[in-house]
């Protein structure tokens, strides 16, 4: 393979691979069954699901000038709505896992090792009412109080998911997958074309979005950046974090751009999946601190609830900062250079 | 000087100094007024008292040995009698200062600059109502909260203090220094004995107490450790802050102590006074977040006042992990092996 440019092909070849991911997880998610708190396997289902959604998604996106135009761009809002709702559920999940951590450790209670070097929790909760016997009461409340907003919203998102699933939007969306299992709609001179054009331009959207982050802040640590507005009265007030979320996202662009030019042949780039993940966990400790604030807006709770719920706002604020001191670090050890 | 090793003549010079700046201070004490919030000069007479207290009061403590016995034991207590009366109502007039300032902060009021490196604030507030204006109701109300109690706890630090000012203890404490800025008691032997092997002593004790430190976890930053028993049932809940508080009473024992053996040769050590103003920040940090945590237990508080003080006791708490990061780095730099 050395020495060839990867063309056209291979980004069919990509697609065609992703498309039968896509059928595949369909039926695994239809035979594992839809119920809220589903077995593993259906929780990989939708997993596997949302994984070749984001990756055809964002090859479309890409490498669109070689994808005929009606076509690619006809899928590419459908996917963005398909991806967004089959997300939802997880999400609230792992926020409220990541929330009854969070409590759990502010707590003194001994649910992970203490010392994890990069800052919070990776695991899953698998708490149980009993062990959350030794949270203060407020604490305690916080907790049941975000378990019920966070749990209703789930539920909700899980109808909304499986309405989408029985939707004849969702249908044509398969239907066109389906199609892409087998035949690439690439336009008449893209089969030859060199993909690396598009694929450095991806590349270099990633980098340009990279400068514009305050990096040199978030390199020194306990900069207290993350949780200036903590307290403000702008409803939205972390707009601090849209750029941050922006490179999430090119970023994850890229690293599919580098899965369709390399195929299996790809080396998983550590650095990158490192600077990905602390970005995933940048946008987790966001959305947490949101929820926790959003909390504690709720009328009528005790003093002692909203105490707790303000600890853990500042906590995963300053777990935002740590995920961008990650991110940080390991864009500097970044190769940027190569794809 | 070179190559002759400092003897109890110097120690004897160093306490004669220190009681006549005593005096000196105790003097301008008095001539500048002793009303609460008094003038920059009544403040620098306050600090300077206090300042030479505990230079004496420590020198006292690491060069026991030399020093008569009696008198010694005798006034060694006075010392940290009045060392402990003379700070408290600095000590309120800070940490309040400290906590507007970190309401302002987490407002997303600019009052200083956002990119200070090792974090947090180090400028005295200077704020006045008006410029609280911007503050949500929540962080106004935690801000007023706060005013309210430790304005009343400084107030009743000055009438403390000026009480033991007057008192027949302080005078008695008084005469036996002044009597020390011309006749320092040394033991028979005392003269001309070596001051290394003491002082010596004095930087093992910090050595060995670093030691005992949790400096590996406290070199990775964000190590979330600083906020666990944040919302812990125990009242008590930061007996991991003492070994830091203590490593922090060892350090300035070590830093008087080179001032006796160097004198006015001594060359100020950055490293030492970068690693003793991180455990001087540790330490504020720490009372503050506790403060803040106290004023969330008032009855009858609003929520939003309760939510303000938990996100401004994780914000300290933070400081406190944030002031452990630069111990650390300022510790590694040290050259410990010389005195």
């Amino acid at each position: 393979m050395a020495g060839t440019a990867p063309t056209g092909d291979a980004l069919a070849g990509y697609l065609r691979a992703q498309a039968t991911e896509f059928l595949r997880a369909l039926r695994l998610h239809r035979e594992t069954g839809s119920g809220p708190n589903g077995t593993a396997e259906a929780v990989d289902a939708a997993r596997a699901l949302r994984r070749s959604v984001r990756r055809i998604s964002g090859s479309l996106h890409t490498f669109r000038p070689l994808l005929e135009t009606d076509w690619s761009e006809s899928l590419r809002p459908e996917l963005a709505w398909l991806s967004g709702t089959l997300s939802m559920e997880h999400a609230y999940t792992a926020r409220l896992d990541r929330l009854l951590l969070a409590l759990h450790r502010l707590s003194g209670a001994a649910v992970f090792p203490a010392q994890s070097a990069g800052g919070g929790p990776a695991a899953r909760s698998d708490l149980t009412t009993a062990e959350r016997g030794n949270l203060t009461v407020g604490a305690a409340k916080a907790g049941a109080l975000l378990e019920r907003q966070l749990t209703l919203a789930r539920t909700r998102a899980h109808s909304t998911a499986l309405q989408a699933l029985g939707s004849s939007r969702f249908h044509a969306v398969a239907d066109k997958v389906a199609v892409l299992a087998s035949e690439v709609p690439l336009t008449a001179t893209a089969a030859g074309a060199d993909l690396n054009p598009l694929a450095t331009a991806a590349r270099e959207r990633l980098t340009d979005a990279v400068t514009g982050l305050p990096l040199v802040t978030a390199g020194h640590p306990y900069n207290a950046e993350a949780l200036i507005h903590g307290l403000s009265p702008d409803p939205a007030p972390h707009p601090q974090d849209a750029p941050w979320h922006q490179v999430r996202l090119l970023l994850r662009l890229h690293r599919y751009s580098r899965e369709v030019l390399l195929g299996d042949n790809a080396l998983v780039d550590v650095r990158l999946l490192d600077a990905g993940q602390a970005l995933n966990r940048h946008r987790d400790a966001s959305e947490a601190a949101a929820a926790a604030a959003s909390a504690a807006r709720t009328p009528r709770i005790a003093p002692a609830t909203a105490y707790a719920l303000g600890v853990l706002h500042a906590d995963q604020r300053h777990e935002v900062e740590g995920a961008r001191f990650v991110f940080q670090q390991a864009w500097q050890k970044q190769a940027v250079g190569t794809t």
